[in-house]
């Protein structure tokens, strides 16, 4: 009787292990199945039946009404309110069109309607390459991981517009069965490994700012596949890219009337972040920009990624308590003015320096002659773009930002003293400056029909994307929409 | 019995009433004849016998092998280690000699000793007005009020050397009864009044940043008398004051070389700070130079001032708690040397700027043609000194100092691109710089005779500072050393 009944609970303890490994195997596989299934899911609506809050505070970023302190996603026109910047961009795409970029929901929707991306007829057109979708939506990598990356770069961008149609969303930053955050891009990984570095190592913290520094950084396109690269071999400070840039003899654009060859700085967000103190103190990108937040009485991570003062009880308040909100607005907005104080100072030089160096041009200077005037523009306009066009730059690092304006004005009127030492030699002594008081004013200055160029993109947006969004729909369709 | 009772009672209650009341009258007659006997006592080792170690902390800004961030008391010659402020300070006194400013204790040695006070042989020889006293010793507020403020600035400097002997002190700060914090300068108590303020308003806290404010800002001389003067009037911002000189046509010195009217800015370190984060957060000046810390089992006031960085537990430690000594440091040295590279860039400018209107004059410029270089030379220098001068600024309002300096650049590259345009209108083209790279290059070349200035000076401190010892000793043997 004793041998049965030990017998039987033998059995008994190996019929519950059996089970549980049985259990174990199918989990392992199915996960291993659901995983390669929809790694690369790219309907943010998708990931968002299953996390409905997260996803309801993203679609928040789509709100044009909201006013936020970085302007939330009502549309706001950068050249109408600062022309400067189309002289700046004389020669290259920016200068036909830049608005202040909106909330991650319009990411597709605004590469699509810009004017920098032109009116292709069809899918060989230019005048932009496949690399301008790289960050606008999840279904980069899943194109890319479909097709692999190099496929991609040998697209025009009209040939990728049929594929691309998510704005920025879930599947960029999170690995959907664990949630865990991810770096989609190939473009961080590979500028870690040229580092000697293995992003898989990074700390969970560590990838709450570098999700953010996928796309948030400075990148250029380099060669002829027109592939997304970070300048960063060299290190991430202004000098260190601008090395990096001249060593690899790279020009975004040269300049129309000036004729220099100019870097177009990206928006080098993380570069400059990392250079402040709040980076230092291990501060990341979340916990300002996604702060934790209370919605439907559970706790979750806000993602309508905005301005931390929005929310400053959630953000500032958690590590330095006891002041009102305003003074935290103040302390912000202080840093701003300051910083755009010296910046427009820089940006008025470097227009009279272009200005002046055509003029010096048309009166007969030589190459030789030039060439010194000529690099000092190069590294002062490469200063600005580094300083203007991160986002936050002037509170994340206002000091190094500062820093790169002060040397960005040094060099930018240091080429104006030569150049007025080149107008001199050709018996010039003054210079006419155009009225750019306007938008329309300096866009006609530097010789651009933006009547045309709106004329074609409008029918660009009434045949080539309808086009594009039928085929999507018909792709997406055949997807499995009830996967979780 | 029980009416004899209660009148001994009655009795007894009214002499302990009697008595209280006569001790009260007898310390308050005792506490106002001390107050006003020992009101201006300028000796620091008379208050040292009540506040030993105070005292004690104090002497030790004397230690001369004391090198910390700030220098301590060791000697360093600023000119030897930038000659360019040589040339910036052509025509002025600064160009003879500049040493960084050391311990309190040396405040007197100091002012004696340097070139810039001359070698005046008697009380009626300059170059240097009493002014030149007025923030070196508690002799001074002595000295005004036995003679009064006016009769203080009739006087040469050489006149006042015999009053003033007894280096910043504990009389400069401390009310002698209570150990208050107190006002002893007339300035800054004139400066609050044409602001309609009240200093004597002031709240403790503020107290521990405002007596420094006495002397760690920008004054003028001005006037016949050369009344030491600070010049708040329309604000603490460096355009603020700037437009007060402006408007009151005030010039420290007409420049050597480029004959421009120069602002020579003090050290407007209050002015600076309060444009501080820190400031705005109520921390004061003796927060962070005068930490909290024990001394023979007691707590006192440290009173040796220096750098928080050679105390960083009782200074930045005590709010920002957490990090490890060499963070802060590398905090402060990263903001530092971000303006340290952008001062230099000015710095250079503005040499070049002094040298080329110098041959712009030379080749026949005319007041009218140099007059807009020449405001704008002003305007820089103002900028450069201003955040050079002030000690600390990097580390107190770097934002604010990175804004001045851009500002200063901006303006000392503009002053030389009309000097270069005059310079062609007079057909020159190159302009050779002298070799400055020394100290003695730099004085030889502005044409300063130095061994003549040394060898006055030894006949100076060998004949009139030991006379001058004679008498003060003379003067305080009168004193009742035995008062406390």
């Amino acid at each position: 009787m004793k041998k049965i009944k030990s017998k039987i609970k033998l059995l008994l303890k190996m019929r519950a292990v059996i089970i549980t490994l049985t259990v174990m195997v199918v989990l392992l596989f199915l996960s291993a199945f659901v995983k390669d299934l929809w790694q690369w899911e790219p309907r943010n609506e998708v990931w968002g039946k299953r996390w409905p809050l997260e996803y309801k505070s993203f679609l928040e970023t789509k709100d044009t009404t909201f006013k936020s302190l970085h302007n939330g996603s009502a549309k706001t026109d950068m050249l109408e309110k600062d022309p400067n910047m189309v002289i700046l961009w004389a020669g290259y795409a920016f200068s036909k069109e830049y608005c202040q970029p909106r909330g991650h929901f319009y990411a597709v929707d605004d590469v699509r309607n810009t004017l920098r991306t032109g009116a292709p007829k069809n899918e060989t057109e230019g005048p932009q390459h496949g690399s301008c979708w790289v960050c606008k939506s999840p279904d980069v990598p899943r194109v890319m991981n479909e097709n692999g990356i190099d496929n991609f770069y040998t697209k025009k961008w009209s040939a990728l517009g049929a594929d691309i149609v998510n704005p920025i969303g879930c599947s960029d930053c999170h690995e959907p069965v664990t949630m865990n955050l991810r770096i989609t891009r190939h473009t961080l990984i590979e500028a870690y490994q040229r580092q000697g570095k293995d992003i898989t190592k990074a700390t969970k913290d560590e990838m709450r700012s570098l999700v953010c520094a996928q796309c948030h950084v400075e990148y250029y396109f380099k060669g002829d596949n027109k592939r997304v690269t970070f300048p960063w071999d060299k290190g991430m400070t202004v000098e260190d890219i601008e090395k990096y840039y001249d060593e690899n003899n790279f020009t975004d654009y040269t300049h129309a009337l000036s004729k220099t060859p100019i870097i177009k700085a990206q928006h080098p967000d993380y570069e400059l972040f990392t250079t402040s103190i709040h980076f230092e103190r291990g501060v990341t990108c979340a916990d300002c920009h996604m702060p934790g937040t209370m919605a439907e009485g559970k706790s979750i991570t806000d993602h309508r990624i905005q301005s931390p003062l929005n929310k400053i009880e959630n953000t500032c308040g958690v590590c330095h308590a006891g002041h009102e909100a305003k003074e935290y607005v103040n302390n912000v907005t202080d840093r701003q003015n300051k910083i755009q104080e010296i910046k427009i100072k820089l940006e008025e030089l470097l227009v009279k320096a272009h200005i002046e160096a055509k003029v010096a041009w048309e009166a007969g200077a030589t190459k030789e002659e030039m060439d010194p005037a000529i690099k000092l523009i190069r590294k002062s306009q490469w200063r600005w773009d580094f300083a203007a066009a991160g986002n936050g730059n002037s509170f994340h690092a206002p000091l190094e930002t500062a820093r790169i304006i002060s040397n960005g004005i040094e060099m930018g009127q240091e080429a104006r003293l030569l150049i007025s030492k080149i107008l001199c030699a050709h018996g010039i002594i003054k210079v006419e400056y155009p009225d750019i008081s306007t938008k329309e004013k300096a866009q006609k200055y530097i010789g651009l029909d933006i009547p045309k160029l709106v004329a074609d993109k409008n029918i660009f947006k009434n045949t080539i994307i309808p086009e594009w969004d039928k085929k999507a729909k018909e792709r997406e369709r055949k997807y499995d929409s009830e996967k979780y």
